[in-house]
């Protein structure tokens, strides 16, 4: 018998267990974090669960099926310092809610072997590299790149996995763990103000955004803020602040977002007019073929104001990634399961990346589940979601496993 | 006989002794400077004139007249560092030549008794304030804030006027410099691409434009730059970049200038919305009343703008001085004596602050003469004029002082 309302209540306790007056500070390789994980452990000790953890450092709990082919249910209980009380560990907490109920339902034996996983370090806040564990079962992982990461105090990336018993070089074995996998199920808190926005508790998400990132450098003339009239300036923040309109024109026009995130002007003295202006633009979108028109349209609009303002424009990389679609079958199912539990299910893409972007890129069906965000707003202590949605959504993610069990079944077959 | 092609290889033979391949380094209270001075000592040693240094560093000249009353020509060997080769010492070398003119013309003894005065730091290059030598002498002075300038290397004002033999205390006794003062003039290149863009070689000064300058800060929400969709955005940096484009707008409504310097962004970072933008306004104009519409203007515009993206805006003030207007008989001399020597005369502002305005705001009627600026550019080493226009502005500013001389004459009776 499944009871939600326990998951809302493990939540609060691990927020006791682990957080402050500052948010949760589960941060990877930590001792809150380590206690996060002792008291997920304590709780799988009582289900009939082999527990182990893998040469990455991600905690496995499965249960062993009928079938060897395996439904996986992912999250993380690691945190942004100074974070939320949801972010990640709803995940781990709701699945391990689902576990207690397939393990009563069916006396310790599902039909299909399921897994619970809690992937380590999603976050990457302390090292700067986010997807560490799930992308090192993925394979998308370089240990040489690995090896040169270090936190602000200097400690490397390798002496903190050391702390807690694993072996940098050795992470990449972890993709053993996914041999049998047949498909990867990941609840989480929207992060955005979708949802809300719509009055609706629960989203089928379609996969994760594809993400161009540039720089655009307008390039004018410095000159004498006192001395030079205004029709003979070139000035490169005119050009900047026309483009940063021109953005919201390019993302209505193909369905994605564009974001200026920094601006610097040179000199940048109150004096003189700006000469060179440097933006960041950060794209997305869940079509390739509209990210990459997005960015064509981006450099064009950059240069056409840069000439209509008498300057020039460069572009910089910065970094990019392609969309990472969903299974459509489990769309589906997570839709059905969505509609099992409340009138209406909308389905969106993924701003931000997580872990089942790179069980996807591993080439396993992957669903994820949005629950609402209250306000849109994540990785700070406000973050918060209405406990009659939590309730809802560990219900919803309940009856996506079964679904998901019986697409495996199926598959099968 | 006035020998205006001698002012040219003057300024060369001056440029030789104190500039580098970099420009000029006639820094105020350094050795250049201190040579660029000896430079002009030991011409002006060649002419009747009684030549002293006055208690804040002021060097004057003085050929006595038949009356007490005085035409003063100013101008300042001091340059910044890397500076051009005009800026400042054009209108002490041309004054020279007029000197010498005068001389021969009126064997030793013109009409009304005249000065020529190099002021000392008009640039403010290495304390970081403007227009000290003509401050003191206009009694715009604080002693106490003088006190407290310091240069880089944390030499402090008091100590660098000590080594060229002036006591910070005394300065503001060259006040007694102007009790006689009838008339003030200045001849400066343009410093803007007005005069060049126009094809005219020499303008008459109308004033220095009075300046408001502010911070405007627009206050959005940060947000994720994935999960935020573009309709629900607060985006600080959208609002100042329609600001951007509207304080031309304002500008051009009211005939003067106004310029963003500075951009700041915060958070600043590539993945969120900008939740905080702040610029800095530059805005000028010769008449009161309009700068004040100008900035009243922003205000309402900088608010409405905020308003329509969902942000609100500060203010924040940084430094304002009134326009100082010059004589308007002297303005009409000007113009006369520009269309002895050319057909075509213009009336301009002067964007930049001179010792002029500090001569003017002691109650002192004062005109400047401006010439054509090659490309507008200033404190540059690229900084330059056609020499048939520095030969021009010689001869004008010749006519001109017979002018003044003959108004300083018709205002005695």
């Amino acid at each position: 018998m499944l009871e939600p309302q326990r998951t809302v209540s493990e939540l609060k306790a691990l927020r006791q267990l682990t957080g402050d007056d500052n948010g949760a500070q589960r941060v990877a390789f930590t001792e809150k974090w380590v206690a996060a994980r002792d008291f997920l452990k304590a709780r799988l000790a009582q289900l009939p669960v082999e527990v182990h953890t893998d040469p990455a450092g991600n905690l496995w709990a499965t249960l062993k099926g009928d079938s060897e082919r395996e439904l996986l249910i992912g999250g993380h209980l690691d945190s942004v310092p100074n974070g939320g009380w949801l972010d990640g560990c709803l995940n781990v907490l709701a699945g391990l809610e689902v576990l207690r109920r397939l393990n009563t339902q069916y006396s310790g034996k599902p039909p299909v072997t399921v897994r619970l996983v809690d992937w380590a370090d999603e976050e990457g806040a302390r090292f700067g590299r986010s997807l560490y564990g799930s992308s090192a079962a993925s394979g998308h992982f370089d240990v040489a790149q690995m090896a040169k990461l270090h936190d602000r105090d200097g400690v490397s990336l390798a002496d903190a996995l050391k702390q807690v018993g694993v072996t940098l070089e050795d992470a990449p074995q972890a993709q053993a763990e996914l041999k049998n996998a047949a498909a990867y199920l990941e609840l989480h808190i929207e992060q955005g103000p979708v949802l809300e926005g719509m009055g609706l508790p629960l989203g089928a998400v379609l996969g994760t955004v594809g993400v161009e990132r540039h720089t655009i450098t307008f390039h004018g003339q410095a000159a004498h803020a006192g001395s030079t009239p205004m029709n003979v300036r070139r000035d490169a923040f005119l050009a900047a602040g026309r483009f940063g309109q021109e953005i919201y024109t390019i993302a209505e026009r193909h369905g994605g977002v564009c974001t200026i995130g920094s601006v610097k002007t040179l000199p940048g003295i109150v004096t003189s007019v700006v000469e060179t202006c440097e933006i960041t633009l950060d794209q997305r979108h869940l079509n390739a073929e509209k990210l990459a028109a997005m960015w064509q349209d981006a450099q064009d609009a950059a240069t056409r104001l840069a000439e209509e303002g008498g300057c020039t424009v460069s572009f910089g990389y910065l970094w990019n990634i392609e969309p990472i679609l969903f299974n459509s079958d489990l769309i589906d199912a997570c839709e059905a399961a969505i509609l099992e539990v409340t009138p209406t299910a909308h389905r969106l893409p993924s701003g931000p990346l997580h872990d089942a972007a790179e069980v996807a890129r591993a080439g396993i069906p992957t669903e994820m589940l949005f629950v609402q965000s209250l306000r849109g707003i994540s990785h700070n202590k406000i973050e918060d979601t209405l406990e009659e949605h939590i309730e809802l959504c560990v219900v919803a993610l309940d009856k996506l496993t079964d679904r998901a069990i019986g697409w495996i079944g199926e598959e099968r077959t």
